[in-house]
């Protein structure tokens, strides 16, 4: 039988919507790759009973416990309290947690308050999870069968001590095995993808085959279980194999990450380099490729040109172009892209031009009008999209549609 | 006496940390603003009974259940049927709904599946909430003193029906009045401000006052309750100017969304324009700027040199310079700031070179390392900055102190 876990995220500024609850991406994620089930998700408040009765429940339906967030040093920081209640322990000061602090706020010169300190106690007998990452320390306990473990709230402490502390603590418990693998899918709509695997995919119980919508991309979820993780893994690919025959070219990758990063490993495997000229996305096409790690080996740099006069002076742009097409065009783009090559001398270029704003625009081309340019090795590909929705939407999109570009036109080579 | 509600987010993607439960920042806001309290948030998968005994418990603590998810056409999408029933409700075929998913399908000359359809089936006597942003319409329902209203699962259309749809037709219930600010604070961490504002801030009650610490900065929320908006908005006041008086300048706004539209508005104020000249950040502090609306008025364009020929040929930094002290140097930082200005003609430059990436750096600078250049009118200012958490960290640092010191230097003039 496999376990079940509860994830509770301890907030009022999660309930008053001022932040994301990214911690409780972070735990499911890596609940999932454990398979552990998960089948609640709960935000509470910085407020004692309700908290204590969200973990009650929580107790009572799930064998582990994860509490995000209300450790810090503030006077509403109250999960460890709260928590250790519900399981019948005691706080306990830790020297040794109290000495990681001082040392921690020592060697950054930075003034330890008194308030600091509060972080260095914990539930007696707990399994300590260290913070390397910040002050406060998470820790775990076992009481009768359950679990209880409490995690810090900023993600830049919640992340590291989910892979370094909690993930190594979970892996003892655990015994079925599972295989996971997302395929991913963009330029074709939810609808369309689950009305081609519908027949094939509603019956399948193991693997499992889940549609997901994300950001105008579709990605299936294959999951298999088996007693060890070499079956699992066996049972996922006849699966995935049948997926990508069923929806063709549209499949970008398995397991990928993202679809920039899905053309950037193209470009690395064929040693091709690469340049941007952005207009309207503002270096969100460059941002996003410079985003990967080791991307340095495939990129070369990129100009915004926010005006006209940008994009003549440093992109060399003509001006004849420019007045007899308007800088909202697809001879505009593929200038554009042209210009990057050439500038940057590299085998690729993005051009992106348009009214990203669904505000602006003129009478040809109505706000949210995009036009994304791909050059390679001197052929130039280009498309015009059109996203009237918001001004992030758009440019999102068409970074998307000019790495959807690049991946099949670099996949040709 | 004010509403209280209660957000359920539907979907078995988000258990398994597939994706972000933004729809709950979304609504929870709007609920905020509201004056309507939400103590609890859930998420549960896409299974029948858990959603219901969910939906259940939440209709017995709080007047407002709102569902987000699960009303897309695939076979997983239950929410409907299942909160129909919690508040016994038939669904029936609404043929006006029917008529706008063929008409937004036609629009867009995609082909309408048979499972679209299910998607105009609702709760018998509900109050629609058109959807003009895609295909599956929310909807509200009254019943015996409670409120269930079920809204769209994707962000772009849950966004829009927020705003359109569900908090108009909330505003007609709620009557207690509020007025809620955001100091936002940066350079200075969460201990610290809270141990300045703690003897200030910690008895009040009406207004409240609390801190929040998200990506790097430190927001501190003050909420005043009232019979009107005059009323709570005069009590916010002086505790605002208090606040400014013991935090000083790293006070950079009250009510801005970010550090780099607080940067932009003092520059478009002061009619001052900018460019950039980055490397390490790839893009982000150009991409940043323009998803500003209307940042064309301030923002020309930018460089993003990522190799040091690019660095010597797009921006003319000097190959001595680059041979003396390294691309990643201060002066170098320096050279991209003044660069900037001009090459694009413009009043500010800022310029960024560093290694954003942990497992990169050299002798001097450990990877983590980063240098930040702002040139105002021929003036340059520089700050050295070591990150050495994630290389998303490193360039998101980055960018803010490039937006801290420029609206630091902006103010001055």
């Amino acid at each position: 039988m496999s376990l079940s876990a509860e994830i509770i995220a301890v907030g009022t500024e999660i309930l008053l919507g001022e932040i994301t609850n990214t911690d409780a991406v972070t735990v499911a994620r890596a609940l999932s790759a454990l398979g552990i089930n998960a089948y609640y998700q709960t935000v509470v408040g910085d407020n004692p009973d309700r908290l204590y009765d969200v973990i009650m429940t929580a107790k009572e339906r799930a064998d582990i416990v994860i509490t995000t967030g209300g450790l810090g040093p503030t006077f509403d920081d109250l999960t460890k309290q709260v928590a250790a209640r519900a399981f019948g322990r005691k706080l306990v000061l830790s020297e040794q947690e109290l000495a990681r602090i001082e040392e921690y706020f020592a060697a950054r010169g930075k003034k330890m308050t008194e308030n600091n300190k509060a972080q260095a106690y914990l539930p007696e007998g707990c399994t300590v999870f260290e913070n390397d990452w910040g002050t406060a320390p998470g820790c775990a306990i076992e009481q009768n069968g359950k679990i209880l473990i409490m995690l810090p709230g900023p993600p830049r402490e919640c992340e590291p001590m989910v892979e370094h502390r909690m993930v190594p603590y979970l892996k003892k418990l655990s015994d079925a095995h599972f295989a996971s693998h997302s395929v991913r899918i963009y330029g074709m709509g939810e609808s369309e993808v689950e009305s081609k695997i519908k027949s094939f995919a509603e019956t399948m119980e193991n693997p499992t085959v889940a549609p997901y919508a994300k950001d105008g991309e579709v990605m299936l979820r294959v999951c298999g279980r088996a007693k060890t993780e070499d079956e699992a893994e066996k049972l996922t690919v006849p699966v995935i194999e049948k997926i990508k025959e069923i929806i063709g070219d549209a499949v970008y990758g398995v397991d990928v990450p993202s679809l920039h990063e899905a053309a950037f490993e193209i470009l690395k495997e064929k040693k091709l380099t690469l340049a941007t000229a952005e207009s309207c996305t503002g270096g969100l096409v460059s941002k996003l490729i410079t985003d990967i790690p080791g991307s340095s080996e495939v990129f070369f740099g990129g100009v915004c040109a926010y005006t006209n006069e940008m994009k003549m002076k440093l992109l060399g742009i003509d001006s004849e172009l420019l007045e007899k097409y308007g800088a909202v065009s697809r001879e505009c783009a593929e200038a554009l892209s042209l210009a990057a090559c050439e500038k940057f001398g590299t085998d690729a270029g993005i051009g992106v031009t348009g009214y990203a704003d669904p505000t602006t625009g003129d009478d040809k081309n109505p706000g949210g009008t995009v036009y994304v340019s791909v050059t390679l090795r001197g052929v130039t590909a280009s498309r015009k999209i059109y996203q009237p929705m918001s001004r992030a939407l758009a440019k999102s999109r068409a970074a998307q549609e000019a790495f959807d570009i690049l991946r099949r036109e670099a996949k040709k080579l």
